[in-house]
């Protein structure tokens, strides 16, 4: 087996190597996509099971398009059409569904670790974290680690910005843990409501609350998504002053490195985390992040699944 | 043509040769799975569609797995996001879905006979009931069937004891059906409102309304879904009632069989039908039936639609 | 490559001999669908993703059942489950889902125009208009002209009279469109509120308020569904007055040729636009329209993505 773990639940459990390992293997599936060899038949009769207890659009297709492309079988698992409305247990509709016989199970749950919680009685499959509650998100983070890459020569030693809603993003905390295994350095920025206390001490990121300190001489920028959804108003005043001291501006990215790059892990909300013309300046990889997700994907399904690693042996 | 009907509306028109013909093909099917033959082309170009009018995990999934795994192709029609939402009528939705050309149209509806309804318009497809309203589930009572066959010699003799809400469950008709066919003996249990009059007269199930008479040297013990979100609360006093009238538990468990296994057509209310721990205890097999299922519809698939019974000719 | 542009938006962008062609390669596959041959490597490895932000019967399924039966995966992309419900504009959704490399992105939208106005900024895949808005439903004109053309020897010259809610319907517009183009005469009629002011001039259709003059030797009569959801009911007083002025009887029918056909887009109100038997009469090719529906599209999809033109080359 690829992994140590038979599961993909974090970042904090993947070693610097199988990330790197993962991180090459995308690449080669990226120029395999790029080269017109649209598909790849080593996961032929595979089943993949997309079990998404929250709305989706980047993950949950990303997936699909993935194992897809690998030959496999993707079922799609709505919680909103399921019997979770008749009030089944999470444990009792992961056993369920494993009981189906999926080679892999990616789950995307509101509540924080649920994937660890499932993968204690689901022995049977492989379940990947597709992201849950404030966790983590690791293919995110092992998509956007790609992206950097497409950009800078290595992870060690450079300077990324995570500026946002820090309390509420497993999307940061994936990031903040797999940049520093990697040997970056992470500051994270938000209003001092956004960002947990005694963050710095456990993750190991410099806190600080002005957007220009962490913009200074920073590499990558990433902005998250406000999540208006998962928080009531009452973090700060209003969105406009939100936006005013930490969404981004041409003129705030001055004072970031010269070719420093802009991601967000999407959806975007256009005038509040960035000037609305941001997202499509020459600094953005965002659409880049989401081509990457769906190699890095197939990378990923294909080290889990496949009995070769990487896709020479197809 | 496999069965006599082109349709398979409910367990009431399979005779009982063609049950155990559909039993003994599952099996095949279970072994070729367990063997590692994820993938079998026979019904490669076919197409399913499921036309699901109400929530579903297990049973769509399992179809759709089932279905993929044959090589088909498997179209999802919910009814949710349909043109259902425009008014149209049952007849219209399943004659329009005929007109697409579809193998086999996989029915789930609210109401009792919509299958049947409906298989009076549509001649060009096969129609499967895949659970319509408080009549027949009959996909369901094969895999509890095939389940049962898994830990006792044979259906004949056996003694099956099914508890809950037998009024408004489906699957407890069927499997009455099935079994009484097959030459079991069957009691149904649950309260004197949850039972229709004159049950025992129609379908010759044995009714009591005391657990321990019902259980008493059963082999097998079916307990069935409190269907909450079908019923009004005023058919007994409160669930804690019910749970302790009807409820399952380790103790009263001894007055069945020694060996005697626990079923339950899932998603399961823990608490309500179970003690929490029973669902999990050594006598169930709940699992099984999920697992079960998707083998047992890959055999029915394959009668169906496939030019020479079972796997062999493939 | 097979069209002009890159993008199908609409009738009003492909010339006749385009179209000529599209309708006979959809024949050519509706022939082999009919002999057998259930599936056709073509497309294999290609995507299809269904972007659907309305609800729909009978284009996503057809879309999607064409796709699979030409060898290609097919994504949907449904906008309820999706991250619109987290506030992302339609063109970053666009170019998010253009970023996962599908080859043909089937978009339905709401509001008129939304097709044109992502094709602006998605340069890498073959955008198809599944309907949008009030605006045009291109490939529903080019199945019902297939659909003409079962029973007309061409459409030249033939009378084709589209009866209902004008102002809200895509479907006549691109019906007025396509059969205008391809030299047919075209009569429009419902109630003034209904037709709007102009339509005549600037689509060349001839209007009347007056059923009995729009049905007079007509070919073909086309009804179209009262959108009842699209519209408040200020339009006019009751259903009950629409239906007696603007339903179709077995009486009315009699004004038309004898050999006229009847045709619907679908979902029906019947008894409201039909007499309710009206719908299974022998003049209606309702369920041809279907049928006709997915050869159209296997036919549309080839010839976009094929490197050949027609089936031949597969």
């Amino acid at each position: 087996m690829f992994l140590k773990s038979q599961h993909l639940l974090g970042i904090r459990d993947l070693p610097s190597e199988t990330i790197s390992i993962i991180l090459k293997t995308a690449v080669e599936f990226r120029k395999a996509l790029e080269s017109g060899i649209k598909k790849n038949p080593k996961l032929n009769g595979k089943t993949v099971i997309n079990a998404f207890f929250e709305p989706s659009t980047r993950t949950r297709s990303s997936f699909e398009v993935a194992a897809k492309k690998l030959g496999a079988d993707s079922i799609n698992f709505n919680a909103s059409t399921s019997s979770i409305s008749k009030g089944e247990s999470l444990k009792d509709t992961g056993l369920t569904l494993q009981a189906m016989r999926p080679d892999v199970l990616v789950l995307r749950h509101p509540h924080s670790g649920a994937p660890a919680y499932l993968s204690r009685y689901c022995n049977k499959t492989h379940i990947i974290n597709g992201g849950d509650g404030i966790n983590e998100h690791p293919t995110q983070a092992l998509l956007d680690a790609m992206t950097i890459l497409d950009h800078k020569k290595s992870l060690t030693g450079i300077l990324v910005a995570i500026v946002g809603d820090i309390a509420h993003s497993r999307v940061a905390r994936s990031n903040v843990l797999l940049l520093r295994k990697m040997g970056a350095t992470v500051r994270v920025c938000g209003p001092p409501t956004l960002i947990p206390d005694g963050f710095e001490m456990i993750y190991g990121a410099k806190v600080t609350f002005n957007l220009s300190k962490a913009l200074k001489d920073a590499d990558v920028v990433m902005m998250l998504r406000t999540q208006w959804e998962r928080q009531n108003e009452v973090y700060f005043p209003s969105i406009r002053e939100y936006s005013r001291l930490f969404g981004l501006t041409e003129k705030k990215m001055k004072i970031a490195k010269r070719n420093a790059i802009v991601m967000h892990p999407g959806p975007i909300n256009r005038g509040v985390e960035f000037d609305p013309q941001m997202a499509d300046g020459h600094y953005s990889v965002i659409l880049d992040q989401v081509s990457n997700g769906v190699a890095l994907r197939m990378a990923l399904l294909s080290l889990i699944l496949g009995k070769e690693e990487g896709i020479k042996g197809s």
